[in-house]
């Protein structure tokens, strides 16, 4: 099978991180922070390691600061509802997953109020526009690095300034980013930043964690046994207990931490290139295809290895089913739990089908699927 | 090593489920749900396959009502915060985790009322008082089916029945004893059950689950993308996407799917046959020790595998500690993040030591155990 759906999960993992979570399940299986013993001791480490890992990837002075959660949907949960009270005002883009659109649905029936900043139809974000839609208010902005959907790159550093200077706080969803770019929360003035941990981070699916800058306090969404403070009926305020309830998935942590081991040996930069090099291939043979139609910026400088396109009005999941029965290539059609962003695009009836490359995607790869889509492109 | 820390996480866990979660991490690594492709229906189908295994296992009707969750305290806190609304009344026992506890203290302050039932100093509940406990604005009971500091198992099906005639919703923290003891939802008139995947389930950490009864609707905790209904930018009210949300803990499940078959080839009953007879091995040798204090039953018949005890007024960090670094005994001491149990034992200024059984564990073990407890008793 030929692996293009890189953006939902990536696949295949390093053979050392399935080593770090059996590991893990063989040796360390006891439960971390939850007692004195040598196994737990283990557990703990192996979870501190981690979280030491994510810090030094995102450039985050204090591990501590940084709580693990199952996905980066828990994550943007925990921040959003955790942040927010009824009054503030929130500013977010077109081109967000429904991890960040639900959650402020529901803050908004709550009384928190939210302007969505319209992105172009490649879905880049006009700062100016962002700048404009901030008001007294305004508590937070919360967006994306790179869409989900277009791979569309997204001014984060830029807004982080700005946010910076208003005394806002900067949230920052990285599911599409985090192990493929460069990602600074200092530089960048990011004050909370959700990542999953089963995309570009390359470890297993369960995974994933928040980054909350000291200072900025959040309400727990979950209250439980943390091993510390034991004798409280209330939840622990430090950081991370205050967001971590209940058994941590150590083993999937175990492999986290050796997916970004992996990402550090071979350096981010050889990675995006490796996946630049792919995207580029895949762009220049789509778009000598007749019929097809790349959306997003179509650019590699300017987009995250993740493609959309479609052939003329065929349905997106009509040619996601072709390219996987007779092609054995794995993609992803629909609307990718974006709707607004396909609303931006135009592609709210038709979706996309979308392409998403990793480090271990091949030439041949990009190769087979431009030859299956043109023969698909062809038989219609 | 001796493990006697299984109330915290089992350990070690069956090949099997080690070989389910490479198996799924290697082969079936895409998003469940998220795609049409051959892989993405692979991860599906174990979660599906999990999902069906926890419903026979709990005589669950309908496996689309299980909700899996990272943990025990993520389904509890689902389940109360969703239920939940001002003005409601809870009734609940003295003998509950703090992943019971802390919920209802936050919830406290949003103007939910509830009863603490006190039990007795071996964490018996008399149901007299259960019921008298109940107002007209009761709306939910939740307790424990065995202390994670006694063992003490409660009269779940007899206050089920009662729950059922009064129309109360009756939820049920099965922490300590899915896996081990029998729990039919139906028979017992359960409408919300938690359990975690990584202790009598066998299952990896990061793995647990709710139950919901047909009937019973839950607010949401959390919001995201589900794979389901993407143009809306509500989440989805269709179960079990309405309380899952972000990508699973696909190999997590596949773990406890293959732990489920474990226990279900072993048949439940040999599974708790030994661990019982472990059990009144360790009381009977603990009882001969001069100065060793049992809390709870110490009565096999009446607890889960599960034992309290202190050596005199010796601390009990101390004890384990000695356990672990002289005999490599590990076991957990403190309050076990349940200090109203302790308040209830009269144990919350010393904890208690704990020791907790698995089927892999053996006479040896318990020999081990009681010989150096023995010992440390007799040099203090």
């Amino acid at each position: 099978m030929i692996y293009l759906d890189n953006a939902a999960s990536s696949w295949p993992k390093p053979e050392q991180v399935i080593q770090a979570v059996t590991d893990c399940l063989r040796h360390a299986g006891a439960n971390p922070g939850r007692g004195g013993h040598k196994m737990s001791l283990a557990a703990g480490r192996i979870v501190y390691e981690t979280r030491e890992l994510v810090a030094q990837l995102f450039n985050i002075k204090d591990p501590l600061r940084v709580a693990f959660t199952s996905n980066a949907t828990e994550a943007i949960n925990i921040a959003l509802k955790g942040l927010l009270q009824p009054g503030d005002h929130v500013v977010t883009t077109s081109m967000e997953h429904n991890s960040v659109v639900r959650p402020l649905k529901v803050l908004e029936k709550k009384g928190i109020e939210y302007t969505e900043v319209t992105c172009s139809r490649e879905g880049f974000l006009d700062v100016g526009k962002l700048t404009e839609a901030l008001k007294p208010n305004t508590k937070c902005i919360v967006m994306t690095h790179a869409s989900n959907v277009t791979g569309t790159l997204m001014p984060v550093a830029e807004v982080g300034k700005i946010a910076k200077a208003k005394g806002i706080t900067f949230m920052v969803d990285a599911a599409q980013t985090a192990g493929v770019y460069d990602i600074d929360v200092e530089k960048m003035n990011i004050d909370l930043l959700a990542f999953p941990g089963h995309k570009g981070l390359y470890g297993p699916q369960g995974t994933g964690g928040l980054y909350v800058r000291e200072g900025v306090d959040l309400t727990t969404l979950k209250e439980g046994g943390t091993g510390s403070n034991s004798e409280s009926p209330w939840h622990p305020d430090i950081m991370p207990d205050r967001l971590e309830s209940g058994t941590l998935n150590t083993p999937g942590l175990a492999g986290l931490g050796a997916g970004i081991r992996f990402i550090m040996d071979k350096g981010l930069d050889v990675i995006r290139r490796h996946e630049n090099h792919l995207m580029q291939m895949l762009i220049d043979g789509l778009k000598k295809i007749d019929g097809v139609i790349l959306y997003g910026p179509a650019d590699v400088n300017k987009q995250a290895p993740v493609l959309s396109f479609n052939i003329g009005k065929l349905g997106s999941s009509e040619v996601a089913f072709m390219l996987d029965k007779v092609f054995d290539i794995a993609c992803r059609s629909g609307l990718h739990c974006a709707p607004r962003a396909h609303r931006t695009m135009g592609t709210l009836e038709q979706g996309t089908v979308r392409l998403s490359v990793s480090y271990f995607n091949t030439e041949k790869d990009i190769e087979a699927a431009v030859a299956g889509i043109k023969q698909i492109a062809e038989e219609v």
